[in-house]
């Protein structure tokens, strides 16, 4: 506590990201991580930007990578958005576009940065639970709302909606933004950014950080109708006019140019996933349907945090929530073959199996 | 205008970075960049973090890093932070530090992103003007104020303030923030980052895009106390945890490394800027003291505006804002000396002499 602190300060409580151990050898598989590098012509496409221009600014609009992605997409570049990360566009996202005079709704169950932004914006919220089976139920959003957002897949469950669920909602609040936040879409679930030409409300966050291997360098983006990209620059602009530097710009564009890579890394992180979530429920674990590159699961008769902290003994690190309704379960991030028969042994030392 | 947007967003004003051509061929004095590459060690550290390892998240905390530059300046690491360029430190300056009951004070000319961020975070602000040379009169600065920010050396102006009139500033107003941003400080001015020892209410804000030669790579700090520090990383917890992606963190250490390389490049631009004020007085233009990569100039006859209009014209880009009390000055980068000859030449051609 400081005099010295905005007001604002005092009542903040920031998001704990997952541990990020400086240790080598650990089996890492707390933070949804790909276990894959990125491609190759990704790290070449960066090679490439490190230059002598890296002294000028870059371009602030990243016209260059905003076309790509509408290409890909097949939407308009002005309907695309890019920042330092998702976390960043989400930020932009809830202060641009989610603070209205109703409060805005999500999953009582689900990314926990949420109402870290609610906080740091001054947003009402109001949670909505998820139902017995840990799915979102559409209809039960049907109350007051200024704007709408939860995951697709949700996290850290794995469960998804279908396009038809999503439209659903969509047609039930048309007064309201319903952001749709894909950060692990490509792991088996749909994108709703087909529906962005039919939907003026509806704006689609994704991430770089899981299905295309690259959290180290930090690119996020939303699409959505041209108005809402306009609301989401205007904030940007009067906050950092260039967030996305040269070097993530050019690896950005590679990563969207080399389709092939990105859907065999994707191929094999699902039929990994399904590797392991046959394992767990062989050892007794009830294993949520996952679409994303982790898995959450929960065992009757042993203790979650005591199933982390055995684990970690063990040099293997998995994400842990002590939040109500999930403190019993655990939230296992794809890793490699190796890495994930490597987890499975240890759980089977835990259980005595 | 959008029914979708958040109330703030309508009244926005945002910031407008100086023009990025995307044509070759220019000689571009606009933006302040520096007109020598980056240490040749930084990019050799880009291409040792160019690996798999992208696929993992950075480290949250900048730790490495934030030891460097505290050994850089003698303080500790938590005396200092780090952000996705100097933007978003000061973003984060604004919403953690500055909005107070009372005013926030800078002067009237500066840097034009500041009352932007005041739009940003309803901030209420009050400007301060500069005396008749277009100097910060420290005492102008005794009324009430929740907290006071100004660039030394200021910008557009390039002009100075001494470490002991800084001191008198943090004497006069112990109960406020006090930011000095440093963006030009190691083209001719003292850092004030000795004195946060002894004044835990003073913030100083620097960037690595111009004397580093990384204004394409996205690095920004503050020093401070640890009070002041701990808000800013609340602020930054509560909108990103990583906004230093790996390539960035790798750049900035090899900068702050290389002290040779440093000094070396910021000599010959300091060498240059002599060398083009002289020739600019000996065209008849008023040109102000400048401890910055920039001059800040006028003629008594000829109007900024059709100067800059007729060197873009000539392919060579300078700075004209069109503001109050200034509009008859142009901004000119300190180039190389073949580029600041050019604009001289180009100069003498628009005056006819």
């Amino acid at each position: 506590m400081s005099q010295y602190w905005s007001k604002l300060v005092h009542g903040l409580t920031p998001y704990v990201p997952g541990e990020q151990p400086k240790l080598q050898k650990l089996i890492k598989l707390n933070t949804n991580e790909n276990p894959y590098p990125p491609s190759p012509k990704v790290l070449e496409a960066i090679a490439g930007a490190t230059s002598a221009d890296l002294r000028l600014y870059p371009d602030p609009g990243s016209d260059r990578l905003r076309e790509v992605i509408a290409a890909y997409y097949d939407v308009t570049p002005q309907q695309v958005f890019v920042g330092n990360s998702s976390d960043e566009v989400l930020a932009h996202t809830f202060q641009a576009l989610l603070k209205h005079d109703q409060p805005l709704l999500f999953p009582d169950i689900t990314y926990s940065f949420y109402p870290v932004y609610c906080g740091l914006y001054g947003i009402d919220y109001q949670t909505v639970a998820l139902d017995a089976q840990f799915q979102i139920n559409v209809d039960d959003y049907q109350q007051a709302n200024g704007a709408i957002i939860f995951p697709n897949p949700n996290a850290p469950t794995g469960c998804v909606l279908s396009l038809k669920q999503i439209e659903q909602l969509l047609q039930q609040h048309p007064a309201s933004v319903v952001v749709v936040d894909e950060a692990y879409v490509d792991f088996g679930a749909e994108t709703a950014i087909s529906l962005v030409h039919r939907y003026p409300n509806l704006l689609v966050v994704q991430t770089l950080s899981k299905s295309r291997s690259l959290a180290g360098l930090r690119v996020g983006l939303a699409v959505g109708h041209a108005d809402l990209i306009e609301g989401l620059n205007r904030v940007k602009n009067s906050f950092n006019s260039y967030p996305l530097d040269r070097l993530a710009s050019a690896g950005a564009i590679a990563a969207f140019e080399d389709q092939a890579y990105f859907e065999h890394t994707c191929k094999a992180v699902i039929g990994t996933r399904n590797t392991l979530t046959h394992g767990l429920q062989a050892l007794g674990f009830e294993v949520l349907p996952s679409s994303a590159n982790f898995v959450f699961t929960r065992h009757p008769a042993y203790d979650a945090a005591t199933l982390a902290q055995g684990l970690r003994e063990q040099q293997i690190i998995v994400r842990h929530f002590r939040l109500p309704r999930i403190e019993q379960f655990l939230r296992i991030s794809v890793g490699t073959d190796a890495e994930c028969a490597a987890l499975l042994d240890g759980l089977a030392r835990l259980l005595g199996t």
